[in-house]
């Protein structure tokens, strides 16, 4: 297999549920295992975007800056660049164009990265302040996210689809975060529409899920969460 | 991380379930990620344990031979067998062995190998026969299991724990295979007593799943299905 049929995982959505949000791997060994991707930081401290092998924090306070590569993450996705699918496309919604994808239900199975580079008529977007400990459960400190909203904006959407079986160990479903061209304006996505942009697409064989096992929190927490499901939902869209 | 650190699957428990059996990896593909571990053969043609670099299929009709590099498999585990924990043990139950694993609860978020090399008491076997097309599901499948069993055994128990999260993924909790010395008794382990042997346990960073996205049955199936727990308990255990 070559290393772009590799999509990466550093931790569970499912441990970030119940409040395990120490970071557990620096930026630097991350990005050993791709140059695109998506995350979260120490003390769920904003949203993460990874573009061209750097990665970039969006605060709860709405400012974008790039992360030293000793900053710790407890979340993370990441992959190698290289789109096995993209075409153009003008004035979709996001239903729309999410719809368009699974037409030839070719991809309902696998996961895969979803980038668009374009300009965008509106993006909505969240972002989490950094959290104090004792850390609260994710849909206690999801309640404090911060909304922002930008029109005409150029940039890049960026995130993942994985199919439901994989709910808790990701976000099932599409998970897709955005930062524009400027780096001034981003976040996990709550809302877009496109007006016009390169949709790519890149299927992966491989799904690496690392998982932090020299952490005491992880080692000792109860993960077997009844609730995990609606837990998610309620934290993730 | 080391290759040890490795727990490979090919395929899903998912898939299984609605009979997706034909083989999309070959023996000596799935080497080439570990020396040990636990499947099934094209057409979910009994079980597989793989020691020591080779793999054996113990058939339905409980004859055990050595499998050739170019046959194919559905679903298999592999790792490159380095115990990270090792203890004897003496005259214990399948269930003492297995609590007393999680008494200090480090395993129970990870995934892990479980051998033991000795003699058993007794143990009780499984084996699926090739199944024809069109494939039945899974359930309906195992019905027609053959049951072996042999007391006072001396052979190598191999098999994985994954965590609860991971179910429809994997089997979840233990899915341990038996294989004796003499190379003429195994498959699925439904029951065992152990009187006296070496357990090791031998835990993973890494979950690495590879799944068939080449093969046209994989992509275009319909995998949600929302009896997925109950058909893998019915067929597993």
């Amino acid at each position: 297999m070559a290393k772009e049929d590799v999509l990466y995982q550093h931790g569970t959505l499912a441990l970030l549920v119940p409040g395990l949000y120490d970071g557990t791997m620096s930026v630097a060994d991350l990005l050993t295992h791709g140059d695109t991707g998506i995350g979260t930081a120490d003390g769920l401290d904003g949203e993460m975007v990874i573009l061209e092998g750097k990665a970039y924090q969006i605060s709860g306070a709405g400012t974008v800056r790039e992360m030293a590569p000793d900053e710790l993450t407890p979340f993370a996705n990441v992959h190698f660049d290289d789109p096995t699918n993209d075409y153009d496309r003008e004035n979709m919604t996001s239903e729309a164009l999410e719809q368009e994808i699974f037409k030839a239900h070719t991809f309902a199975n696998q996961f895969f990265a979803f980038k668009i580079h374009g300009t965008f008529g509106h993006v909505q977007t969240r972002a989490i302040d950094k959290q104090k400990k004792p850390y609260p459960p994710l849909a206690e400190a999801a309640k404090s996210q911060h909304v922002f909203e930008k029109d005409n904006v150029t940039g890049t959407l960026i995130g993942y689809y994985s199919p439901d079986l994989y709910q808790g160990t990701t976000s099932a479903g599409f998970h897709v975060h955005f930062l524009d061209d400027d780096r001034t304006f981003g976040g996990h996505i709550l809302a877009y529409n496109l007006t016009s942009g390169k949709v790519s697409l890149q299927t992966f064989s491989d799904f690496n899920l690392h998982l932090p096992v020299h952490d005491s929190h992880f080692v000792q927490a109860d993960l077997n969460d009844p609730e995990l499901d609606s837990q998610i939902k309620a934290a993730e869209h």
